[in-house]
């Protein structure tokens, strides 16, 4: 039978294995998937969007984190927005939205991503427009890096209209990514 | 001595806590590697291919997923499928094969591959189709993207004979790498 | 009351539960980044710095792997090594230290990388230098890749000095990213 000891000794297991349990459950990865997206090419945000969508479908919750050269990628075609010369220099430099990305092979003068573009509506893939689209709808967030904006002279009234867009630094991102299940940087 | 209280109450603990571990081994990453190959350039898709096997000598399982650019670096030169026009006129813009990858730098018309071949060989490291053979041989998997084949026009027929290669979507990839210790996107 | 086969049913149950938890702890991931760069441009380094750095300040270990053209990047222009014909030609075709690294866009026959430069300046973003500065301060380490200096032609003697860092195989990587919270290739 239990001596009074025998007992003590097992109380003291038990809260010491809770407090353990509790400190792992603490550090495990959360089911999230962080992507982190720099290049901005075509091809490259597709590849973003099509994973981050894929990972919606599966309940991951989806972060992702436009930085450097990506960040171009989101400015509306359609929206103006007031500017020194630098910024304006680079704005004629960086491509205007969606429609004008190049791809990162195979770009040919502008005639790549046309044929990719319609080669992907043939095999009734969707657009990177429609992507964007269906992420807003899936609810992934988009994460814009305050410092590309800065550097590149991008204003907030000249990207587009998405429904989880916010605008945050690389401790913000850093905070994001620790405890995701994975993040690449793409 | 225990109590009846006590003993039901340390017995409750303990089934809760049983719970609560089995949730943490459900959830904690499996030792695996994804490799998500991309870019399909030479000394990209070495790079993917040591660090696979680096990986599979450690024990760790490791699933390659070829996706855009990279499922042409899988075609054999020495296969052929019947295609439609478009599917050919990409065949022939697409490399075919290893031996035809450029590299992602120094390109230089073609010189910028052969060289490095040749320094490599010159320092005895694996050529790319010597890496591949030993990625068979460790029983690395090689998962074909189907719409990167569906876009690109690239059908399985034309392939390397891989003995643990197969065609997946990318909600498959999704589910692949949503366990791996590590998943990187190259 | 506890009978003594209650009592032993639940002490086997607690051990059980015990050593599932050591296994936990021992594959859950430590808080660790682990960056592997490879592509060795101005930006794709920067973009591993700044993140390196956001990590270490939220006390994150970091570890950066050089692979391939990275290596480059870690030359010291004022260095000089003694090397055969081979590896001066790749010493002439490889950037010469931080100062020389392109861009991955916008490279206008040199122009971008000092334009990139000087509006980073403008908006008090770190350079490169200073931003490596700080990797040495925070304790990030550096792991060179003895592979890829032997390919490239690469001495230690023409690197920087960094007071972290080291000269490691693919193992040495593996061993590394296979336990961290997060590890890119970039």
């Amino acid at each position: 039978m239990a001596t009074a000891t025998d007992t003590t000794q097992r109380d003291k297991d038990l809260q010491d294995l809770i407090q353990r349990v509790e400190a792992l459950e603490g550090s495990v990865a959360q089911d999230k998937l962080c992507l982190g997206v720099m290049k901005g090419d075509l091809d490259y945000t597709m590849a973003a969007f099509i994973i981050g969508l894929g990972a919606a479908a599966y309940d991951m919750e989806v972060d992702m984190f436009f930085t450097f050269w990506a960040t171009a990628a989101l400015r509306d075609p359609k929206k103006r927005a007031k500017k020194g010369f630098l910024d304006k220099m680079f704005g004629w430099m960086l491509p205007k939205g969606t429609g004008k990305l190049p791809l990162s092979k195979m770009q040919m003068g502008g005639i790549g991503p046309k044929m990719i573009r319609s080669v992907m509506k043939m095999h009734n893939a969707q657009s990177l427009e429609e992507l964007i689209e269906q992420a807003a709808e899936m609810g992934i967030r988009i994460h814009v890096c305050t410092m590309s904006m800065d550097v590149m002279g991008i204003k907030k009234e000249e990207l587009i209209d998405y429904p989880h867009m916010d605008f945050v630094g690389v401790g913000t991102f850093v905070d994001m990514f620790s405890n995701a299940k994975q993040c690449w940087f793409m």
